[in-house]
């Protein structure tokens, strides 16, 4: 057998442990599930030197392969970072039960009790990249809401996953959750995630954390559904009604408050009518935070008038997703130029309109079609903790099955039950 | 270029109508869409001999094709089959709005009004078969829930299809929707369907109507998501405290009620314990009704002494949708084994259980993993209508987004409207 082969193998196996296993879960109750889960952060605990120990032997060939710091602090563990995963477990354990929930009830004309009732999806697989502290997070998650995981880590963090995910798999077990309940696979390259990818049938829902590489090698490639997260490629549009101070302070948090985030407006869209007044002071904000200006030709020009220094736009610049301090800058002839700009290039995720003009915040919000669509407010605040949502698996930016930051009841479904008494249909 | 590549170009063309129509759709009014729909049907009635006309010529073809009778059957339409289903869309048009509804709304603590607002998919592909009239149902379900629809019938149905189509297309537009709301694509072989199975961020989802290769195709081959309706390999399954009056009944109506529908029991599964007690009784009934009983060595013993007569079944009779007056019947040491074979080989439709025991009734419920689960009554009720569900769509078989029967909030979505007052996120 191949290499390739016995890595497709090891995840159809463990795909299919977990499948096993996600049937018995199914039948777990909320204080079985809850006591599982304190028990997994407290084996996290007691495990917290082993895992360091595993993770410096993870940094050290990073290292010594040239990996960028970067992505080196990512993969890194310390007692601390343990520690903060096994209360990260324990947050979790203490979040409401998302099962059994009884979305509705009634009694069909013919006698029988239709019920709906909320119920674990099954097997979930979760694809990430460098992060170790995924593997606990991920295991956490899709044991509070009953469903048995199937771990694929980055090959950077072989060890550290490895490592977290036995030993969070051995407390589950021993506090009675079903052998299989979490599933790691570690060996084999792109085969084995390719091997989960089609595992129709045995893993219910596949959800990539990571690059939008990542994200869209799992949609072209899977035949199990995705829940698509987190690429945004966010704008702000300052619409010709806008207050100044909004603009540039909801123009600056959106694109400064973190670079690297999905949130992060990645383009500046202002009315033609407004942008002398404007973009002189929003641009020059930018500046100075260091973000490069990457301008249309009369964005460019106002620009220069006000002595700020900007570079070219082209066509790429509209499509990128920067996560870096660049902005594309653009002016619009108005508001059915920017929804149409937004239309094109928008990734679904969070848009913005500054404006003071009720009618204009009407057509925004009705017209732009995106998870989160904002009114005078930053793009910043797409987030599950913000919404009031606990235990944020991600953003999802497709529109089935969860849209915008999805927690727990995302890895839900539901089924009908209906008690009859030996009703038989005409 | 090539017939393939025109296929291909065509069906992009008319996906990308659909979806710049769709932006125009998502802020028509209730009144604006119902109307609509009353003039669709209207001219459905006033082209309704055009129609009947189209639809002769496609008859014929199919005949001197040699294609076999209960094909024409669906495919054929006289005046009568075309009034109703100008009736059924009328019948769409009176139904209650799925859009604008405020899912949640809440005052976050840093000022932003957030909602939840209910809002359509965008542009939604319907792929099917033979019958013309689910040319003008999915045209009104979509328009109905403020989609644009992309159809795609079979090429048995082609002169009749596309005629539909455009007279449909033509009242909705007259009726102020925007041009493209409803596109037929009709030339092209797999090509054109595979077009639209591809095209990611234009079709929002694809609803496959037919049969199970059908969804199968679109499944493996679609990077846009897929909503799978439809094929059930249900299980009746008489546990040991099982009333025999309800078992006759119950696997005999999940059976026979229809042979080629999705809901229809395929096999039947029954306890060690209780089958000498139960069989000769459920299986003469299912063979008056001419039903071919495949049977395992147990069940064929049990029969034999009853004189009843039977054929061996073989694995591919557990994984077989007969659609057809066949059933497989498998003795089973309990409700354990039941549960596995059921896991096993269902299709996550509908599973029912005969039972007096609450304790099974309860560990059937909970472990079953499939859109329906029924005590003591016939898998013939699953079916939107008979869930109280008005202008069923289809019956999803999948976990994510709709499970079960569904209606015109499957085609809907919702998305985050975020109003604030300058707010940024520290």
């Amino acid at each position: 057998m191949s290499d390739s082969d016995a890595a497709r193998r090891q995840a159809r196996q463990a795909a299919e442990r977990a499948k096993a296993a996600s049937r018995g879960l199914a039948r777990t109750t909320d204080a079985q599930r809850k006591a599982a889960l304190f028990a997994m952060a407290a084996a996290l605990r007691s495990q917290s030197a082993r895992i360091v120990g595993a993770n410096e032997l993870d940094v050290a060939e990073a290292r010594s392969a040239g990996t960028a710091e970067s992505l080196i602090d990512r993969l890194f563990l310390d007692e601390g970072r343990v520690e903060s995963m096994a209360r990260a477990i324990e947050e979790v354990a203490r979040l409401a039960d998302p099962l059994g929930e009884v979305l509705e009830r009634r009694v069909l004309p013919n006698g029988i009790e239709l019920s709906r009732v909320r119920c674990p999806l099954g097997a979930v697989a979760v694809i990430y990249e460098a992060r170790p502290n995924v593997t606990a997070d991920a295991a956490a998650i899709c044991l509070r809401s009953g469903n048995a995981a199937v771990l694929r880590g980055g090959s950077i963090a072989a060890r550290t996953n490895a490592l977290i995910a036995s030993v969070l798999s051995d407390a589950a077990t021993s506090s009675g959750m079903p052998a299989g309940c979490i599933e790691y696979v570690g060996a084999g390259g792109h085969e084995a995630a390719e091997e989960l990818m089609r595992a129709r049938g045995v893993i219910d829902v596949l959800v990539p954390r990571g690059s939008r590489r990542l994200i869209d090698a799992c949609v072209e490639n899977s035949t199990v559904p995705v829940i698509e997260t987190g690429t945004g490629n966010c704008h702000v549009y300052l619409h010709r009604s806008a207050d100044a101070r909004k603009a540039a302070d909801i123009a600056v948090n959106s694109k400064c408050r973190r670079f690297g985030v999905c949130n992060a407006a990645e383009t500046l869209l202002v009315d033609d009518e407004a942008a002398e007044a404007l973009l002189p002071a929003v641009l020059a904000d930018l500046r100075k935070r260091g973000v490069t200006l990457h301008v249309d030709e009369r964005a460019g020009l106002i620009a220069e008038r006000a002595g700020i220094a900007t570079v070219r736009a082209s066509e790429a610049d509209w499509e990128c997703e920067y996560l870096a301090p660049d902005i594309a800058v653009r002016v619009v002839s108005g508001i059915g130029e920017a929804l149409e700009h937004i239309e094109r290039y928008g990734t679904r995720h969070s848009e913005s309109i500054v404006c003071e003009d009720p009618n204009a915040a009407d057509e925004f919000t009705a017209s732009v079609d995106a998870a989160a669509v904002y009114v005078n407010a930053s793009t910043g605040f797409t987030d599950g903790g913000e919404f009031g949502l606990r235990a944020e698996i991600g953003i999802s930016t497709q529109k089935l099955h969860v849209r915008g930051p999805f927690a727990l009841e995302g890895l839900t479904t539901y089924k009908y039950v209906l008690r009859g008494d030996g009703q038989v249909r005409a």
